[in-house]
């Protein structure tokens, strides 16, 4: 009884055609963004159709040329949208069509845009990864060049933030530049399983006509061993992304056609590993926003880095730090969101999975200006090494004076509560725990003599911390040689 | 030895000014769709600051001009944003002084941007609900309306996918519309919450100069109660945003500065509104689309709202429905993201919360599009009666037959064991269980006589259940009355 | 080919029944905490049994004795589970049977563990909303009370934590307990939709055997009107679900059997509040770990609600403030992954549904303890007025003093400006604002004049911010008896 | 004015201790668990301070029986809590005292709960990825043995759940096998991550008493190269957790202790591991749920994993499958909730970071329990053959049709129109696709020859998908060997 016209049950008129659907349905808004990797996807693919007997060598060499054209429009900014273009392979297609008629048919035989689009996709998150990666880089070395340059500067140590050890500047520096480490390691194992040829799976069930889809790999070079099996050519090491352009070359093939039109495994990684990421860099980001208060005064951002106040004239806020913070937030929503789009989805390729570029696209952008952002602060920020020290107080050193008394043989339990018992002398009396004197301290233990002295001083203490990763400067240096070790063997 | 060009710490050169910082910072990219309210809200504000003394009359026309001036060139596309314009409220600012000289200067008395954003937003979201309401509204019309056309289809209902029992289509169809009652019972509340006026807060203590914040908040009309405290004029009720742009026209005035400037409740209900809303679509969609699976056939997709295959020339597939289920992820996302954005966030205004906006604009896009996508897919759907009707089948009615011996006087547990041992005799045996003879039911109770074969009648089945809430007809009648009954109320 | 012992498949072998799936599937290690309302929900349904015929008046007593006895029992301590009872209504069922035979078998009679399941689970939540509101209202009075009694002390008020304006102690207060009005307004909309009964819709297709809903919803008293159709009797009220133990006293019947046995709402927006509410609790105790900071030292914890530290004699930290902050985290978790599961999920039960119950329980005792936990840090709070006061500086009245021109007729445009150019002198010279000279101000504007010194008054800056919402002392007084009134409201 | 007793605020009253507070403080009801890593890693820092000369042989050997006794004691349920034992570190270190006096004293002495706390939970978690592991690797090795053994069944391959393409069985169980294994890579590196050892790191500065990293490290036998330092030893490959349980034998030390306190990427990874894990057995799940509707029919559930109906007689429900889909959303909540606890946290220890144990035990044990059901699900799963082979329609070979007239010289794009048109013919006339005569074949196109009759053939189209990863025998027999290779891989 419904009709297509719908008239019956109230809702609007709808025909043949809902605009509000047509455009629901359209990703060519952004999908756009792909051109290039669309592009660079339908050369090899023809070059697989030559090679399979499906295109002639010169039906192949009209393609490449239409495509090689169909690429210059959108690198100059004249290729043309039409509005049933709803997504740019579509377009692609179409326009190949316009420049060389119908032999433009031939190329997408045995590909479907289930396969096509993840191709896609996957080539322009490699290229993005490997820009991540650099943009990490840079951020850590510079905040190891930092860390060595400052490392003589002390300050608090909280935890709890409340005033706990004095450490190095430095070995504050570290602690947040040896998180980032990790998220460049993660990224390149993600890149790594980014790094996967799902070309040549068709819609569901594979490619019916030969094509060789290690040819399309390798980009025409050679072949690759998958694990053990033995190939005619030997491994072939991924090329960079951009210097052969003409080639795929990607590490290895996917293994199942249903899996590798539908999976989407290698976006949530980079959805996740980039949440992770902001969570260390939200983390850095409220301790310099702490540490830049008024009541902290040990740093102070740089102008190109701060905004006023509309309303209050006194006003410089760390605008980019809190933008930092914040973006924590709208990254992991991204990455919740595609895990919810992907929760109980039946096999294979579903529309739902259209949800993963706008995830990408965005969380892309946003990575990329919050490294550079962070790179810029961290680059620019100044401190106030007197106000350091000066927040550095005796009672930092009752951990120091427990272990005097360790040191002197007593058990630690023992000494933490004798020196606990110190603290508590000194507040009683409304004096610094070092203003004791040494007969008060030898009410409390006898094993307190008057080299008790020789705890009072914060660079003695901080340079008791030499076990590796402790903030004496000896460990310091070697945090900092770990680091751009690590630096090294990433890049390689 | 940090300095502010950079240099020493190995980062990129920064100077006075990091465009990638500048862009990260602005978000005129997208709140400039707020033009419309901002205006609104600041000719509200120019007549607060006459009333206070702060504008004489004169000055108020000038400014009151002026932003009429700046409105209409937003509206017709003529306003031209300049590189320093970092949000909209800058921009139509700078504007105005442009058109009407220094007066201008005077508009931002005792107003921060931290009131401003979130009285701009408050007004933007306050309309957003207002159309999202009636889209919610239209979509639940058009599904009683059919309810009530179809009521005499017969189909399986289903628990945990498996077929349960007899059913009528428009009980089905009610159980997804009763859903969006709640959602929209929830809209309406949200609304409330967001009909609250914070202008008149500051920056964070407060506004200084006598402005009269019950003024602003009724638009120069008179006086609202707030919980009781007398009040010269009687209780405004809310005019409908539009039928007097020109007042602000809010519910009551926020309490405290610090919180009104601050708090994004009404943002983070608003996320969580849409957030289960939607997951009550993606449960209908996920419905539609296993019916209209071949396997199933019960509904079939109007044309306008399916897509075919690049690749295979028999399909036609759901897209609208698989679009609509995965906005669930999307939406909800967007409210995970806000919410981890403002976890252990500071008192007061921090920039972290310039992530509201984005999230607002998104989340209020998609959601507009999947109700009227979903309206047009109800509206335009057909239905297969026959095979609805074939689908149903004899061990659906098991219950009925524990029903029967029930009404003979046999304890429901016995009676539930008996028509187990029915369906695994009919199993057995390779016949339907109202195939069974009465003999053969009889060895497994005397209880069973002739008139067991009233039970076999799907019609006689779904009307046992009369009590309010069943399949009966009386009772679906009885969903459509009320269903219609709340819609009325709402809309009031 | 698969065999039923699953030897064929190399896993590992499985019987009829697998242990692990067994413990998998069961609910009773949790849902044994809906003991008490199961058996209220029974009692009210046996009632309806009755009324309906289905039961003897002497089989009713029989069972409302028997189920008194499971009561009893659970009550006691001495309710003994068996292997089998997969989940609470197996479990009183199965023991409702050994203690007083057969007749048991008649309980469930047309009922399903669909609808009486998530009765139970309303009948819980209806409670622990009640207790929950009680605990909020404590909290939020403690609050008011600590506002009222401290309205003379001022501190600095921050806006992205750089000192911003003077602020009365109690205005931050207050701004967080406003914060939680919200939620407490929420928390009673959430109730009002839990308090809505589902029992008597079967399994999915309602009620065969004339169970009279509203007889059940209203425990026997009368029926209520449902949106304004006619019933015999007038609406009643819900009584408070202790009062009348043996009654449900719902304020409505669901709509839809469908809808109702698989709807979770009401679960959903539970766990939404309670983020919701986390999130404020989360940004108070922010604040509070900050102003407990040397830094700071605005407040101190009571010891009641710190701890030591194993290692560092002089520490004391806020683990109080820090644990409710990080259970906002926990808490949305909980309301992600609910959200999670619906996604997508066919019409109607769904196993899947059973997570909704380990989620509630968690969150509920997680919200009682953080609410009492807080009550009792904001009781036992120590302030250090004088920290507070010495915090104050003469810059933070830049704002002021761009007021002071503007009151002698200058743009605010203009006054910010110059005020900006007095900050900078002040600066520059190394001196506070407060003390540039007259002549030195004249420089920057004719418009300073002895009067000036005025502005240098923090009390006098705080009694500025007289409209409703500000700072000034009679604002205050007027948030205190705005919350109180809403308190009052809320409680009625 | 506030007092700890806090009676002037309206709380309820509080003492110097408040029981909510100590309860909600404490972890010990949880962290129990962790009693046997616990005195493992004290073990081993025992050692450790014998080696630096704080503890002499006989105090170290002490020590070591007195927490072998300890062990015992939890092995054997006889351990007994103190009530002051608020966490496992406490408890263990009260009993050791209690059973060999003020030596226990000394086993702390540089070490603090922050380093204790995190060595535990990587020593836990090491060993939980490695069951984990184990577990996963049994459910692909069941899939691909059944993928094996039922490489001849064919049925339906669905996109957007429309029938789409004729396929394997074999190759739908290998397309979900296939994702699993890249779960089980990142496992691997998951773990890979967690077998980093923080002992030494203190509470924040390090460790400050010559206590060797390195040999707490690697358990007494040797150093280990950290990135190509010189270490007088060879480097250690980790031992397997139970082999030398006496031993720590960690990968590598981290590398700066504030960073190792309080980092909890480890758990965030594992977190989000499982989740992802968890969304590819929801696909599954969902995908095996819907083939064992009554409408598919093509898999039958063990009874083992079915359960019934408390109404319904005649239903068997396939609860393992739900109960599995829904997982996914509890697992991935917790990874959300960690997120969002660390988002914007200061550095280093906060009591925040207590939240992370209950979602690692939660998220451990609901991942047991999924696998195991998962692998006994699959290996006794039934599945028609008869029914599988008649859900395949002509309509699927459309596209072979297609390829049909491309292998014929034809564009594929003509190609796919013409099949269209094909299709449409057929439904039309009302026959199915291939029942169009070869005439009629011929008016759409003029290459469709009598050979056309071989397209209609299901075996014949699943045997062209020739390309790897594709569905015809070949290239599945490829897949079952990769996934054996890489299952070998990750097992070395």
């Amino acid at each position: 009884m419904a009709s297509e016209s719908g008239k019956l049950w109230g809702g609007r008129f709808v025909g043949a055609v809902d605009p509000i659907m047509e455009k629901f349905n359209a990703s060519i808004t952004y999908d756009r963004q792909l051109w290039e990797v669309d592009v660079q996807g339908s050369k090899a693919y023809s070059r697989g159709l030559e090679k399979a007997g499906l295109l002639t060598k010169a039906e192949m060499d009209q393609i490449l040329h239409g495509l090689d054209k169909v690429a210059e429009e959108w690198a100059q900014g004249t290729f043309k949208l039409n509005p049933n273009d709803e997504d740019i392979h579509t377009a692609n297609e179409r326009r190949l069509k316009e420049l060389i008629g119908e032999t433009a048919g031939k190329l997408h035989t045995g590909r479907s845009r289930n396969d096509q689009v993840v191709t896609d996709l996957r080539l322009w998150m490699r290229q993005t990864c490997s820009t991540l990666s650099g943009l990490l880089w840079e951020l850590i070395r510079t905040m190891v060049d930092r860390a060595e340059a400052e490392c003589d500067v002390l300050f608090p140590g909280y935890t709890h933030l409340q005033r706990a050890q004095p450490i190095r500047w430095s070995h504050w520096i570290l602690s947040h530049a040896v998180a980032l480490t990790r998220d460049s390691e993660r990224l390149l194992e993600v890149r790594k399983r980014i790094d996967v040829l799902p070309l040549g799976s068709g819609a569901i069930a594979g490619n019916p006509l030969g094509v060789d889809r290690e040819l399309l790999r390798a980009g025409g070079g050679g072949w690759a061993t998958w694990l053990g099996e033995r190939r005619p050519f030997p491994v072939l090491q991924p090329s960079p992304a951009s210097s052969h352009p003409q080639e795929l070359s990607f590490r290895a093939i996917t293994l199942n056609s249903m899996d590798a039109t539908s999976e989407r495994d290698f976006v949530a990684e980079f959805l996740f590993w980039a949440s992770l990421c902001m969570t260390h860099l939200s983390r850095m980001a409220e301790d310099l926003i702490l540490y830049g208060t008024k009541e902290f005064s040990f740093v102070q951002l740089s102008d190109a880095y701060s905004t006023g106040s509309s309303l209050m004239p006194q006003k410089k806020n760390p605008d980019s730090l809190e933008l930092i913070r914040s973006k924590a937030g709208r990254v992991f929503g991204r990455c919740a969101g595609l895990l919810m789009t992907l929760k109980g989805l039946p096999s294979t390729y579903n529309k739902d999975l259209q949800e993963d570029k706008e995830a990408v696209f965005e969380v892309s952008d946003t990575m990329s200006a919050v490294l550079q952002v962070a790179t810029g602060v961290i680059s620019t920020l100044q401190i106030h090494r007197e106000n350091m020290g000066q927040a550095l107080s005796p009672d930092m050193l009752a951990t120091d004076l427990a272990y005097y008394l360790v040191r002197k043989g007593m058990p630690f339990r023992q000494a933490h509560e004798a020196s606990g018992k110190a603290v508590f002398m000194a507040e009683t009396k409304g004096v610094a725990l070092n203003q004791l004197s040494l007969q008060e301290l030898q009410t409390i233990s006898p094993l307190f003599l008057s080299d008790v002295n020789h705890v009072w001083d914060y660079g003695h203490s901080v340079e008791q911390y030499g076990a590796l990763g402790g903030t004496a400067r000896s460990s310091v240096d070697w945090q900092i040689r770990q680091v751009r070790a690590l630096l090294r063997a990433q890049q390689a």
